[in-house]
């Protein structure tokens, strides 16, 4: 399957063959700009970085990348206010506007879900540079280039993620790879700061791993007495802006055995400005810092790294070790960022094989698409946020597996259970069926999918014309609802 | 006459022939892109993109055209905060600066008459990339090209241009170049946000033509029960930021012809940040959508054209029609953008009649330039805002017509009918005149120019020495006056 | 000595004769791009601007002469919203990064010492494009650049420089390289706003010259009444953020005697960005204009100049006289920045003779860098913005020369002279001597320097565990002392 004109929004869009294509491919462009070889592939074309949040490290190397090809950079830095965004246009008009001025789009964006719509709506190859708390593919390429530039390999690796594992896209975005490459993930999380249940259930359900958790007390007492002062500031955290009344199950594992085991710990800074905390907390209180002391605790060669920008979470002591690698990868930004570049654009041409159902994207569900019923829970969704033109659309998981219905947004991941059903077929103006019905009851496979609608609550089935079914409904696990 | 080193501030800088010059000359830059040829006709000289104002569509095709011309850009893309006019500096400072540093420069800015003031003062061409509420004319050439393109002429279209038609800059600049190319203009404003007076005034004397204007109850029965809604926040601009004085002689049309006889429905949307409205005020409660119910009133092949960006005043709907052309007037914004920079760089060469009277620059009038005296009504001016080093400088209409005296600003185009005049000829450090005169009177005629001064009240002439006649002066037109 | 891969932080790290190059170098530039020639020494390279305070000229400058190179540039036009400093990242996390998508970087801070930090933590060239109110030496490039293409020599002219002598960071840079030059400076600033100490003391000490200075009564007699308007809003600038204990020294010049024997004069604006003022606070009230008049007090051909934006201090009559060089000053930023951007990246070679001590930098002193002790007094400096990573490192001077212990930040140039000191040796776990002494005392001389810990109060050397010493310890100046 070739590249050219193509989207980068999820990691997941990439199989593992066309992951190390990109990986190859940015192997020899640093080779070849270590030789000082002009490469101008791309030259005649022009790159929109459209950037809604403040960017150094991944605007900046893009601009380097699209100049090392040859091309040209039109860079819309602070688009919030810079661009007609000021005046209230929509992403999906700007980046209609757009695609005839570049030739490829890179966006950042606040909102999850952002860079989905851009690309929905561009013709021309779209870039997800960071979407709110959802994913940041191109950092993910990043990490894994370094993971394999460093170690040679990454089937079997041991990976322990630490910090701010729920709000951090970075980690979205490089868990599913890690699990899709056969890496082991271990996870240290900070109170409240877990790795979102839908993350953990989308690994498990198409990849059949979990990750192994670092157990809570262990890290409360390795971050000792500050403890109790970083508690304070993530307790409103727990207000879940991801739905996780799935609540993980990871099997567990003592810090120690964590500590030994990594080949690579990636340290994360908490996302003060996700979430709902007010911005002006003093964020980084009780944050252990990962200095020389906690790094005497790992093994030699464990690589430390780190998407940065960081904050007080990370010593700058470490910065001259041979172990520390954060400057490296995003040092490697330029030639990762090139190939990619390259390769959506048809200036390069890579062959890979048909998707095989390796990735994620490829498990097929049904849609759910419906202007009335049910929305995305997550308020900062772009779909809630531009809902004068975007209708939700939501994946049905275990539609067919006897379980709970399960709708996952398309735009951002944030996963809901809604209560009810009701079958909208009409007939000569009047519905067929004013019932409404549990979401677990059995009427789940009897209603035509096209007919299908689903509410949030029994209010808003009422307010539709829909009334309670007055008999017992057999649940599809065999037990019973109303 | 030649086009290089000139600056375009006004449509109105460029004859027919001029225009019509640029259109063809974007058709062949259009032809070469499409071809993938590489244009490289401004390779080695840099354009300055200065915005004091939010754009994506203007900045970024500007930028895009310089590019595929070859050529480099300085970007200051929110000149504001960015540049030295943070510290306080002038337009003519900062482009007596930027002149050095750029081969041709783009200016927007929120005064009206800005753009003038930089092409006074940078001796490299400059391009009014938006001023304020006055013009926008490049944008002017899109809509040209695009209505060309589509129709395949402009004499004889019928273009009815809905919404906004006060504060919209876009909308002042077509105006003009429609009336001249013998277009027929249809207006249908919103309540309070007619075709400012001097504009109307402008076409009528300089071409001897008038637009008609939908009926007032036609408009408010079409917009329905929103109505009472709309009117009440607009009820501010009704206090004449422009001097309507001059009620709009304008014929009236029904609705229903007017949408009958359209080629062409130009969109805008309420410029909410102009004018004395208070900035966070709710602004789209009422405003009138067009949409799909909309257009079937119109002519099948009707254009839906908007300068974008667009808020609730056009709906998403329509985006896939195939006479919505509103996407495709934005991307034309690429070779017309290149034709107008090569030409004004002089990397392309058309020679074009010498003006011919046909152009409104070329009525010459007398012009007004005291440092005492009457000053431009406009707040907004760019001569009110920077008045430590800019003299007012006013056209004088009607002087020798026997009419009023109306005297129009050259940096924002308003008008104002000054009450008083007299003479400031001195004769051994003593006033020969002391008396000051009505306006209207015959002394307009017996005061040599060069000793005229023009008061806005009593109160400023006699602060200035001189005392009202006391005999009764024969008016111009025949009447009396004091 | 060769230019490639070093910085340009302060205009003392250049020698004379490199100075001389790189301005020999910009004529060369200027007659080929006169000529049209395309320069293209810097193709494939990227320049980073990475700006942190607003700038049309140096920021237009540098764009302009890395594109003239026929390189490409990377813009962080507002870096302090648009980058990852809006997250709270480091000066040196950011240029460690940015050293891997620039082959040079450019930077303006609102911190003092914030470009050498950038040099110090970059392995590209780093140039300081104004850091605070401490340099701005590509700006002094300029200036003597203008002053000798106009005056054909730098030795023996005389430079009034006039205005804010205190905040301005142009007027430093330039005044160290004036005296170096053999040029003669006077000072004419207004009240409050002195040379800092400092800077005197540098230039006596080093170049054995000391600037002549206008008497206060004659500024106060030629700014007439305004002055009392004046004074009162520059009232809190003698609460010295810069340590001017060493009061000036100046010899006196009447002002009658200083404009006759200018050859040029600078003008500089009040910089109401820096200091302690309140930022709101009406600024240029009594500031006095150099208009025409004043001009006429001047010899004809003494020039004019000013490293703009102006606010109100030089009337904008003055623009078209002959004498009048500033945007003359400004239009050579582009030519200085090619010939010191070509160098600095190596791809102009110019060979100047090694260091011979006629550079401030080259008289060495020795370095106090410890973690406890004194810091820099300025509350502004990059070393107290950014305790948390970088250590204070403060020049000892008058070490050896039997006078008094003052210390100068490497950062800002800032001075101070510590009360105490003390000694830190150690044996066997116990301080070797607990007590601290005067710094005038001679202990200073026995103390080993490795050892020597020095204290800004007897507070801080007690909560290090010092006792004050009991016995008169003999003063290095022959006095007794404590």
């Amino acid at each position: 399957m070739t590249f050219a004109g193509r989207d980068l929004v999820s990691i997941t869009d990439f199989t593992n063959e066309e992951i190390e294509a990109v990986l190859d491919l940015a192997n020899q462009m640093d080779s070849a700009l270590k030789k000082g070889m002009e490469i101008e592939l791309c030259k005649g074309k022009d790159m929109a970085t459209l950037f809604y949040e403040p960017s150094t490290r991944t605007r900046g190397s893009f601009e380097r990348a699209m100049h090392k090809l040859g091309g040209t950079v039109i860079s819309f830095a602070e688009a919030k206010v810079m661009s007609s965004a000021a005046k209230g246009e929509t992403i999906a008009d700007t980046v209609r506007v757009l695609r005839s001025y570049a030739d490829i789009i890179v966006i950042r964006h606040p909102w999850d879900g952002a860079a989905k719509v851009a690309a929905d709506y561009a013709d021309v190859p779209v870039i997800n540079a960071g979407d709110g708390s959802h994913e940041h593919p191109t950092q993910t390429l990043c990490d894994l280039y370094t993971l394999k530039k460093e170690k040679g390999r990454l089937k079997g690796l041991t990976v322990l993620l630490w910090g701010d594992l729920k709000y951090g896209r970075t980690v979205h975005s490089l868990i599913y790879a890690l699990a899709r490459f056969g890496a082991e993930v271990l996870c240290a999380p900070l109170q409240g700061l877990d790795v979102p249940g839908p993350v953990l259930r989308r690994i498990h359900s198409e990849y059949n791993y979990m990750p192994e958790r670092v157990k809570p007390d262990d890290m409360t007492s390795m971050i000792g007495e500050v403890d109790a002062f970083y508690i304070a500031p993530f307790k409103p955290y727990n207000l879940a802006l991801w739905s996780d009344f799935d609540s993980s199950p990871c099997p567990e594992i003592s810090i120690r055995e964590a500590l030994r085991k990594a080949d690579a710990i990636y340290v994360t800074r908490v996302q003060t400005e996700r979430g709902d905390r007010p911005a002006d907390t003093e964020s980084d209180g009780g944050y252990p810092t990962v200095d020389s002391k906690f790094l005497s605790q790992l093994k030699k060669k464990t690589l430390v790294m780190h998407p940065l920008p960081r904050t007080n979470e990370l010593a700058y002591e470490l910065d001259d070790y041979p172990t520390s690698v954060y400057f490296q990868q995003a040092a490697y930004g330029v030639p990762i960022r090139m190939a990619l570049t390259a390769l959506l654009l048809g200036a390069s041409n890579i062959e890979t094989p048909e998707r095989t159902g390796v990735s994620l994207s490829d498990t097929a569900y049904d849609n759910y698409k419906q202007v009335i019923g049910v929305k995305c829970p997550n308020a900062n969704c772009v779909s809630n946020r531009e809902s004068h033109y975007l209708v939700p659309k939501l994946n049905m998981l275990k539609r067919n597996g006897g379980e709970s219905l399960i709708l996952r947004c398309v735009y951002c991941d944030h996963e809901m259970h809604p209560p009810y059903i009701a079958s909208s077929e009409w007939h000569q103006g009047i519905l067929k069926n004013k019932k409404y019905y549990s979401s677990d009851s059995f009427m789940l496979d009897r209603i035509r999918p096209e007919n299908l609608i689903i509410f949030d609550s029994a209010k808003e089935a009422q307010a539709h014309g829909f009334m309670p079914s007055k008999r017992t409904v057999k649940q599809r696990n065999g037990g019973d609802a109303t």
